[in-house]
């Protein structure tokens, strides 16, 4: 079974708040920076899971997943790069708050880290889509670019799904981790903010991005047959 | 430091011993499975070694290496698929094998980690490009050329060089440990030949393919300023 396809409800409301949000996107090195740190962590929580995949076919399917995120990363890393910035320089403000949020969302079990994946790529990703949209001149099309090609979401809800039906007592305690998620997920995003926003923000300009993530993130749960 | 380039001396050899290497080559599945499990075994150890890097530098650089490893298994799985071959299944066989030269080989600290997979995918990557001389038809030339593709090479070596620098004291264990992993490595380079082979070995023809391996092996110790 295939997930319900989310972008276009996404990318309609991308256009909805077109304006405003542009004015919420952070410098360039802001931007890059924690997009590129957090889609390396995004990496490292997918490589994890094929290590710990309990069987072959999981560890085959988790693999191409894994190469969607590194494939972003990787984009990210040389469009920071393209300017004469150096990753590891542009990401170094950002890994002390991203490692935290990594470790409050490890999780403590395979199942509960496949959550994590699915449900934090999820939102992030479509926040930082969004975001995109005030990068300056060609920049922002070229990283709406990155979040469109390829995703590993069907892939992700595919292996979720299987490990419900094998175990489904998994149900609840594994709605009950994707609810815990969305707090910790929607802090690490407001950080990207640009720091006029975050810091004395516009509440009535921010309400509708962070409205339409977790909309996005219900319909995922749903999909998932999980209450979000 | 750019490590020394071995790959034209390994090509000449690959031209020498052309002839008899052909004959040792396993059977298409066996090759494929063998080398795609493997590839993805190296993929899970370089993503470890991303986690548990010392700094973002080091994270970043070692990202790249395993962009390298997941690029060599996702072709070889396509290999698979050409003929309507479902990956999963082809590797199955070879699992078992494969998991318990990963625990052994798996180190006890990042910097071994980090010599393991320097050391191992040198040598296999070196022995499966060799071997694919065997391959039927077209394949032979495509596999070479998956091998052929990218290296990380002197991005480990990279990261190896800085670890010794670091602490100098690492140098004795590191060279005790990389002459520890060769044993490891060549019984499962030998666990992919032709049964035929492996069963009742010609050792005069296998000989010559170990002992280039060894050679590369020696070369890649000494680039590192370790005693192989």
């Amino acid at each position: 079974m295939d997930a319900p396809r989310l972008r276009p409800r996404s990318e309609d409301a991308a256009n909805a708040t077109k304006v405003n949000l542009a004015e919420l996107t952070p410098s360039r090195d802001r931007f890059l920076g924690l997009a590129a740190y957090l889609q390396l962590t995004l990496f490292e929580n997918l490589s994890a899971l094929v290590a710990g995949a309990p069987t072959i076919e999981s560890k085959e399917a988790l693999s191409r997943a894994v190469a969607v995120s590194l494939d972003r990363y990787q984009r990210l890393s040389e469009e920071i790069r393209r300017t004469g910035g150096e990753p590891s320089a542009v990401m170094a403000p950002y890994t002390a708050g991203v490692d935290f949020f990594q470790s409050v969302t490890v999780g403590s079990s395979w199942q509960e880290g496949l959550v994590t994946s699915h449900i934090t790529a999820g939102i992030l990703d479509d926040f930082f889509a969004l975001l995109a949209v005030g990068l300056p001149g060609a920049e922002a099309a070229r990283v709406k670019e990155i979040y469109a090609a390829g995703s590993h979401e069907s892939l992700l809800a595919d292996q979720i799904r299987s490990s419900i039906a094998a175990d489904p007592t998994l149900s609840s305690r594994l709605a009950m981790w994707g609810r815990r998620l969305v707090g910790d997920t929607m802090l690490v995003a407001r950080s990207a903010l640009a720091s006029e926003a975050a810091s004395s923000p516009d509440e009535s300009r921010i309400e509708p991005v962070f409205t339409e993530l977790i909309a996005a993130h219900t319909r995922r749960m749903d999909a998932l047959g999980l209450t979000a």
